[in-house]
């Protein structure tokens, strides 16, 4: 299936950035499932943009809950999300339209709907559907609090500045939930804004790297092939705009060490089994062991950029040169990290639910 | 579904490493694709364990095609490979039956399994299960370079050593495909088995990076959300043992450089439309472009290493040391290659068929 | 996946019947096929209820294209269509909250949702559901229609009386296409409506059966196992509710005939291979044979009645006596065939899509 | 996917009628059921041809356990048995190739595989692939028999003999369990037998229907859309070869009757809620209400028959006669009413793992 992720716990997305409205429908999820609309706020707000370093578009993100929800709780049927489309500009895209913008999906969209695609804005490859995942992913969020499963995301590394790396993860996950600019150190967040303005002032853009941390996951869930914690989470995590990378634990810089140094001893803490180092972030043989998730995703930098560049009119098969107009970001971490959490919090739902049944994430 | 991948041609595994056999049943490929033996046993063979840099387990994978092949091609019904174990020294394991194996599987399927698994060998766990995919690929790459697509892999990386990058692709990977040590520079590769040997004898393992490149692939194939090229091809990738990462294009590289480095200029190359670089890999809004598709896959160092290992016996629940026996590799990058492309070759059938239907590889 | 049918083309619904909304996401369809609005009203209007015979509740189906529709076309990206509840009156239903209404789900709602469920007026079980799937139908018949393929449905059967059977097929299907009661005799069509009026002055209701035949449909569709066209049809058709049996070609009375009597003699009508007698309705070993498909669908009698019905109320665990409110339908028949029509061009097109790719529906 | 069936515990099936072997692979199945060996075979005797009213070729069917069972037991990872085929004579077939046996799959196989299917024995179309679900089939019912679940089959009818309904449904169950020929009344049994020998002499075939009954499923599995009890059953039964029609509960039959009949009351048996009468066969808004799941299902007559019939050359597209050489049944009810068995009780696991986890059938 094209726009459906998730087997027991399953998510569908609609809708274009210069459409009507886009949204969601979440389906499976356990039924009696308090729908907080201030934290479901609180999360699109996270993603919304933001001062200097965002698009200068400003929805306001009214989202309506369709179904699925009766007397403030989760029913089990499909809960449809719809965000409506009101800050449209349209007119900035017609006249480029067949001009493809570099590293942007305008040729391959046409090489695969043949024209009838709704090319304004990114239509239905927009960054603005995220924003349905979100809000899906903010009742999959409640859903694993109530099981005590917690996922926080920052900018481990921005524009070549580093942020600290997870510390206490209980307090970090507990700071970044609520953090609108997500970062560990405030001195490499300060350092990151400088310079994702700089980009925006030079009309280029940024790009960095996330890094997500899950606390709480019992041992024993996903599968020892195809459908690996790893590679569910990866699937989902690639459909992130602009994510080109994924890696768990250690990740690339650990092909280098000796396995002698890689392999995570296990010891008894009390009577509960855990591992001395984290290399393999919490999952072998694609089955979590109780220890914290943490994967890292690359994010390269936002392909649209107001500098001049070359590209192809791809009606007319020649060469053009072509200057974005629209509104962009010159960076898109700082709104891309609650994505990151929506979307591995909807892919553990999901695992879970296959593991433990359509009641697990009940709490009474 | 677990041990099923892909909708339109789909592969489903099955097998333990100490069973009767393991094998693979590939459904819905196109009928009357040639099945030819000799690169059947071809590709097996490059997957096979060699001299002091593998396991001394020597398997002859005498495979078996059990069904979906008539009068020497494809019938477009299941396709049944069964690959006899005949190689199995189980008694190595029964001693340590309880004692999690660091970076391995053996507690985390204890947790999903409560016990029950075929703990011998790794059981179902096992990279033995990869021949399988390496039998079903070798039919899944048939049908690909009857349509002018071929898949190359070499070992980008290993121990700290650099491969040369890829350079004339359709040259490298027409020598990659048949080359049992998979590198591009001679040199390097002799570096590399240096540091193999030299971590077996110290009783410790390595790993590396795999580097993939797939040239021929039509414009127009994936989807921009979920099922996007690279979500679908990590998805399956991911199942390669010790694989914890996969990037595309330039990666995380690539997340230090500004848009107007990364973006990748398109350009007409007579009345092909083409990009100037290649930092997305091939892949745009997770649609093919028409560009070569690269990627790379971080493989952590073999978890099965002689040294002696702090773990726990997790039936006691007691802390415990673990002296592993049986026979294992110091590195696995040179017989997982061979996987990688496989894999590949699965992921892109599967997306090409439910482009262009069931018939698409058909050549006559 | 719950609310999600199909592999290539997928409809997903939502909503309740007393919530805000009910309606469909349409993923996959083939870019550029015209969406024709007066078709879509014309199909609705085909599953309102009319007159005597059914609920007093008239809603508009004022539906709304959310998403997937640019310049009048399919996009082929998730089509989302929205139809708002108007005439909701739920206080109708607070009262008997937890007394099940016999043959409904109020009970089995109750205990997989726990309670949770929006009970009133039937919530995400109730017929109202079917108008999303008329309208995502809707476009997959106008797919069809752009390849000559063509779906028409009659009452074959309605409390006792029988219509008379196909004839003509291009005639019959063209003539029932627009019908607002469904019958090929008239005389047969009005001693329905007289045996509906009297069970709905009985406060009773009644059922009967659909039946439906396609032409049009090139032969090579369709699975031999699983997948086979009867089981993809009835695993849908089974959702339209009240339908309790789904049978093809001669179906159940076939079952006393000799097998020489059954079988369909092979024969050439010019270069074109038909059948002389389609018992098969259309399919052979789960693929179509090129004949037109022929299936019926049992609908049991509506089992929302005003009669005094014996009941348990599910809370207090205690025998009840239910006096049903609220606005009900006597029977559904002539409402539900448009549905029928509906869900089988949506498995349809989902399965022609699949073994000829996706841009099969294509036209220019 | 097309040879794979089931979510949550799935089914892959492979294999022809006169290749190597047929088989089938079980994922999902809950680590911990007990795999009984006296019971497979018993259930694949039951399969077995017997007698005049079977064909001649008598396969041992002397099944393989290949993977997934360990100690005795399912580990959970994928169980695969494989069932040789020995008892071949390909030979009967060359020479009708091409003549489509009217009723057979041969032409729809054709269209669909471009010739390249393995024709013998009507390759991967042959009944014989029900030995593979019949084998899964065993240790999903091992796995219900756990949970105090038992399946039930007679024949109800069968060239025009009725069998007496169901009575008391543990005994009728427990005597139909171990039946040969499975049918409630001695009486009707013998003449079906004697119909179906008539037939045999006659060179001709007999259809009849058979009926399931399930004792012992929970209340509140299963969907009020799409995946209903209803039609996950039907879609896996429309696999068995023959059967064209399914209805639950009251059916067909049913249709006639005023909802004030149809509706099944409900009341209180003690504590637990039952219904007074079962026209709905156990299952309310696509959710079981637990109370028996009756359906059934209607077989055509076998469409191998000796007479002498008209059919085409679909090569030479040409008017030809056929008299079917090989070794058929002149009837199938009889045997493929433990295939309906067995696809019930995949299909039920299926529904219960989804629901309940993959645990749900552990009984310690």
């Amino acid at each position: 299936m094209k726009n459906t992720f998730g087997q027991n716990i399953s998510v569908t997305i609609y809708g274009e950035s210069h459409g009507e409205a886009i949204g969601v429908v979440l389906d499976g999820m356990t039924p009696g499932i308090p729908v907080d609309d201030a934290f479901i706020a609180a999360q699109l707000t996270l993603r919304r943009p933001a001062g200097r370093i965002s698009t200068s578009r400003q929805e306001q993100d009214a989202y309506h809950i369709v179904s699925g929800v009766f007397e403030g709780k989760t029913t089990g049927t499909p809960l449809c999300i719809m965000i409506p489309n009101t800050q449209t500009r349209s007119k900035d895209y017609a006249a480029t339209r067949s001009l493809a913008r570099p590293g942007h999906a305008d040729y391959t969209a046409a090489c695969k709907y043949h024209g009838f695609e709704d090319y304004r804005g990114g239509g239905h490859f927009s960054g603005r559907i995220t924003a349905g995942l979100v809000a899906g992913g903010a009742i999959a969020l409640t859903a694993l609090h109530g099981k005590g499963i917690r996922i926080g995301t920052h900018i481990a590394r921005c524009a070549g500045v580093d942020d600290r790396g997870f510390g206490d993860l209980t307090e970090d996950i507990r700071r970044l939930e609520t953090m609108p600019f997500a970062v560990l150190s405030e001195q490499a967040g300060d350092a990151m804004l400088q310079r994702m303005e700089a980009a925006a002032a030079a009309g280029d853009s940024v790009g960095g790297i996330l890094e997500t941390a899950v606390t709480g996951m019992p041992a024993g869930v996903g599968e020892p092939w195809f459908d690996t914690l790893e590679g569910m989470l990866a699937h989902a995590l690639f459909s992130i705009p602009a994510v080109k990378g994924v890696e768990f634990g250690g990740g690339f810089a650990m092909t280098d060490l000796p396995g002698s140094e890689c392999n995570d001893a296990f010891r008894m803490d009390g009577d509960r089994i855990v591992t001395a180092t984290n290399h393999n972030g919490g999952i072998n043989g694609g089955i979590s062991n109780g220890m914290p998730i943490v994967f890292r995703c690359a994010v390269k930098p936002t392909p649209s950029i107001y500098l001049p560049q070359e590209t192809v009119d791809f009606y007319r098969k020649e060469n053009a040169e072509l200057q974005i107009q629209g509104r962009h970001d010159p960076a898109i971490l700082h709104r891309a990290r609650v994505v990151a959490d929506s979307v591995t919090a909807l892919v553990l739902c999901d695992a879970l639910a296959g593991r433990f049944g359509t009641d697990y994430f009940m709490t009474d």
